[in-house]
């Protein structure tokens, strides 16, 4: 059950101090999971309010972010993006030498490498990481985090990195390796959950329940995880001739989102981006093959309308 | 571990004949899935070739399609709709009286409501259901299937439909409520497939495998999965105002996808009416309110453009 470091120290251990930046829902999840591990645990928001809960629990909470930084040799971001954390580690730039940053931010590759570059600049070894879950999951032996950057920072801190999250993995040297996975993974995300809206909106059109669609559609989710493994191997391989679920079937399937549309009387436009790369896959001779040839389609220019 | 009843029948029982008619890949799973289980199997398909490895396996395949359905008190369809089905049993339409159909086709609400009244029309039961799983999981126990239409016929042939996947439900009487609960759970299919296929592909442009994202990708299903019942308890009791998720965090991470775009070099117009849903959210006044307020957007008319 569980390859998790022992969480409560024993007294005459000396756990890494760690200072968290940032205390949003995630930012907080991840301090309060540092304090329940046994880190000394030093916080810092620009809104001071934030930090209450924390000091209550017993976080130190110093005024100025260059002392918090100064507090600890491990120092983990979480604001929302790369630009804010350097925007408010800027007063901190003079006590970052010599220290491990772990950002745990969201943002672009781009983001992730002038971040990096802002860090090491100013002496600090830097480490990009995220995580793939929601703030109550953090913690927990199943919550995947992963990281990219400095190998020596992963390697010096993994244990009180896991503290996090049982599942943390270091994706490579690359500082924006893991920002470059988040966005890549990360993009079923807000389309799963419009399609699972869509479908609650017909629902609710019928006067049914949202709910009495729920365990379907995690069974459905689950499935979609199943063909993952195939999909990819005619991703990386470039062949689609053998497919699971052919261009062709999607098509047929595209008909049903206007009928849907009229029968519950909702916007289904959002449909049309789909509806013209699977036309283009069928122009590019894919209607037979794989509906992972979508990559492909993907990949080129999008023609002028 | 099993509720699924015994599947090899003892020399003295008779299982319920069955037959299938439509063998494409969901269809030859079926019928392979009923033959596997003992059931006398009879098979029909508009082209023949189909049915040779079905009829190589014990399965009876008569010429004409009336002579299928005279075969069997229980005939499952399994065309791509429900216009497909009605045609190719046309001239089975005499046949039918006195006999169970169920239909495994995919296809809208509007659809399952015009087969069921012309198969009642002639003189059979209607029973409309649909496989949630791709074809090599027919017969699975965690395989879900459900059904709607005629109770008796659900009660009568349970234990038979049971072959098919150990997760079988009845969703109600309305002949179209599986085809309904079919297009609402399956609507995060595409999107999310898409967004699985931009992430490979910004992999691709780097060099780096797309196998390498799947495990995290699967991960990720699962946390979309494990927040679907507070999205639905959300939408259920229009309460938003204490979100997991606001609109706000998905419009600040929707300019990362201009990002990737020029990051990677991919088309990303596709998310553009993401955005443009997050848009009228927020002009809304849901902007600090959950993601799932997108259910009541998709219920409004869309605005001209």
């Amino acid at each position: 059950m569980s390859t998790r470091p022992q969480q409560k120290p024993l007294p005459d251990q000396v756990l890494t101090p760690v200072t968290v930046i940032g205390l949003g829902a995630m930012g907080s999840a991840l301090a309060a999971a540092f304090m329940a591990a046994g880190h000394p645990t030093t916080v810092w928001n620009r809104t001071a309010a934030r930090a209450v809960p924390l000091v209550a629990g017993g976080a130190a909470h110093p005024a100025a972010v260059a002392e918090a930084v100064a507090a600890s040799p491990l120092v983990v971001t979480c604001p929302t993006t790369f630009e804010d954390t350097v925007e408010a580690l800027g007063p901190a730039a003079g006590a970052l030498r010599g220290r491990d940053l772990v950002t745990l931010d969201s943002g672009s590759p781009e983001g992730a490498r002038r971040a990096a570059q802002w860090v090491r600049g100013h002496g600090a070894r830097f480490l990009g990481g995220a995580v793939k879950n929601v703030p109550p999951a953090v913690g927990a032996e199943e919550t995947l985090l992963y990281y990219s950057g400095d190998a020596e920072v992963f390697g010096t801190h993994e244990p009180v990195l896991r503290v996090l999250g049982g599942d943390t993995v270091y994706l490579g040297a690359d500082p924006d390796l893991a920002a470059l996975y988040e966005i890549a993974v990360g993009g079923t995300l807000l389309p799963a959950l419009v399609g699972f809206f869509q479908g609650a909106a017909a629902l609710r059109a019928r006067g049914l329940e949202a709910a009495s669609m729920v365990r379907f559609s995690e069974r459905w989710l689950e499935m979609i995880a199943s063909v993952l493994p195939v999909l990819a191997r005619e991703i990386d391989s470039g062949d689609y001739s053998e497919p699971l679920s052919s261009v062709n079937v999607f098509v047929a399937g595209a008909a049903h989102d206007a009928e849907l549309g009229r029968e519950a009387g909702l916007d289904v436009g959002w449909h049309e981006p789909f509806h013209e790369l699977l036309d283009r896959a069928v122009e590019a001779g894919y209607g037979t093959q794989s509906i992972a040839t979508l990559t492909e389609i993907l990949r080129e220019p999008r023609p002028a309308a």
